[in-house]
């Protein structure tokens, strides 16, 4: 491609250089269908991605509706299919209304951004996830970020304020795994008449009396003053997003949220298949259990060979590494050896530290958990 | 729901009993999966939603690949499949590289924000999609907002300006179905040495040779300073977005875009469902002309019979009601006669002015036009 002097794209060879000498270039890896590897980076906590009676779903609810919605959600891209999904989800949540959307991230985009208005106060933790960031920079709130899980720094945010003000927070912090601090969290803001955004992302299916999340778990299902966002990408293994809450929030959310209003409906394959996924939790309830079984396992036994990780508390275990390129190093390894894990760098990493990320699976078994915990022990850098 | 005095929602029931009053309050009407209504209010445009290659391939990709990808695309959500679409997205329309996400409203904030920096001046049609519009907000970027379809008040903005540019333009905007004067934006784009993106969301499948899109019509494919998204969810009949571009620009997103980097995967079914549409309107390149001309015919007759509508420049009519009341009752009474129409109001159109929106489809057949002509015309309201 020939390119004139005057070229507005020339900054982006720089940028790319730069990323290049700093060891940060990320590449697209795709994978085939029957990857030989073991996957401990994905998300598919509960294993239900690739269950027949999941796949079998998503390819009927093709087949029925079509393979698009079609439209936005307002317009044709309601099915009865998403109406199912919506009522599905609030019940075993615990809330009165749901609402889907095509994507986790433009639920939170939604939730945020709907619930807020010039003056409002957001408080929202320091290691939340970038689509509950990018909806605080998207809202015309006022955005106080406050240090990770810390609900004192949270009460004082609200203090200071006399307006509308909402707290923003995962319930399970990707990166590390750790939970948010919700029943503090709840009490602070029910003090101030404050209203509590979760983000449950890492926490459906995982937490909670047979995986109903970790607002569940805190005893804030159906609070008038709690409003959940989940992912239907994760746990569910499926597409999509969704708001959870009270239905004047659900009510609001579909006449004033963007991400919604002028976005095309989730396909229904996808909501066929969460709709699927969601009822074959309901119908094995210990697949949460399993989950936070070999999480905790994971953690008890790279630990116990001197590794350094934090004690899960959903699926995610995360395993200090000594330097960015160590952790490069380490997973790369892990590949050769044909195991998959995700590798956390600066700038992903707040507190500048480098880490593996392992998920558990409900579905791995002894002899999967035994080969991926000794591959990681063997591979472990000098430092770890 | 009992709910304590210090309630942070009490605002929402003030909203809703304002949108109440002005007749603005929205619900969703989930249909069923065989409708009997004749749909001219989606966006299926070629109809190949609901074409049995389209839905067998979702279904098919779904049972091979899973239900869902199982994680952003940098970790595990890149299966072979989305290579293979990106591949044939950039060659089909003409340009280096493609990378698909999960919508296209995710795409638009992926490319807005990722080709932006703070200092940067973005140069927005009033008239632009809510994404486009999100995507500047988001962006660190001045946004300078030009009226509609006014190339001399982009060159303007552009000649005020010393610093990097971007100009940014639906390819045919959603309300009125009219074309942007591309070539003219170009141009003066190039002569500033300003970036252009385009959102080529009503374009693909229905402008340009064989559906490739209204930047191919315009001569910008594979242009070094242009940058077009797509949606896969109106022609291509499935649900997702896509950046198509300069290799470098794309690189570019793929490491930096957050949209991109901190969503999960497209799902299977989507990826393969539109692949398969491409590969369909590939092989039959008179699709977009069926389109254009059950657009025209609409145009055509509807004006004929005295009704005020824009000559379409795609697949979009855009007929005149007398006021928003009307507007309501008039698409209310077309669907007790069977035809699902669009209906746009204050705030949703910022002229003001109230319209029934109709889409054609290339697969409606001569009775079916026929039909919706005369039921639009015998329920026109008076003064329409």
């Amino acid at each position: 491609m020939s390119v004139p002097p005057r070229d507005p794209f020339g900054w982006l060879d720089d940028a790319a250089e730069q990323r290049r000498r700093a060891g940060l270039a990320r590449t697209l890896r795709p994978r085939p269908a029957d990857s030989p590897l073991l996957d401990l980076a994905g998300n598919d906590y509960l294993g239900l991605s690739r269950h027949p009676g999941v796949t079998g779903a998503a390819a009927a609810a093709a087949r029925r509706w079509g393979a698009g919605s079609t439209g936005s959600r307002l317009v044709t891209g309601s099915t009865a299919l998403h109406a199912e999904l919506e009522e599905a989800l609030a019940e075993f949540c615990g809330f009165e209304a749901a609402l889907v959307l095509s994507s986790g991230y433009a639920a939170n985009l939604a939730a945020v951004t709907a619930l807020t208005a010039p003056g409002t106060l957001l408080v929202s933790d320091a290691a939340n996830h970038a689509s509950l960031i990018d909806g605080c920079r998207l809202s015309r709130a006022d955005t106080a970020v406050v240090p990770h899980a810390d609900t004192d720094a949270v009460r004082k945010a609200l203090d200071a304020h006399d307006r509308r003000a909402v707290a923003v927070s995962d319930s399970v912090f990707s990166v590390d795994g750790d939970a948010a601090p919700l029943p503090a969290l709840a009490a602070a803001c029910r003090e101030h008449g404050a209203a509590l955004l979760v983000d449950d992302a890492h926490g459906l299916g995982v937490l909670g009396d047979g995986g109903r999340g970790g607002p569940y778990a805190a005893g804030l299902a159906g609070a008038y003053d709690t409003v959940v966002t989940v992912t239907l990408s994760k746990s569910l293994g499926s597409q999509g997003g969704a708001v959870l809450g009270p239905r004047r929030v659900i009510e609001h959310l579909l006449n004033t949220a963007r991400t919604f209003i002028f976005d095309t409906g989730l396909a229904p394959a996808a909501t066929g298949a969460a709709l699927a996924a969601l009822r074959l939790l309901r119908g094995e309830p210990d697949r949460p259990d399993r989950v936070r079984g070999v999480a905790a396992e994971l953690h008890r036994r790279l630990t116990g060979a001197g590794l350094t990780a934090r004690a899960p508390d959903a699926a995610v275990v995360s395993v200090r590494a000594p330097s960015p390129e160590a952790a490069v190093r380490w997973a790369a390894d892990l590949r050769t050896e044909g195991i998959a894990v995700g590798c956390f760098r600066p700038p992903s990493v707040p507190d500048g530290v480098s880490r593996l990320r392992l998920t558990a699976r409900a579905d791995l078994d002894a002899e999967q958990v035994g080969r991926a915990v000794e591959a990681v022990i063997r591979t472990a850098p000098r430092g770890a």
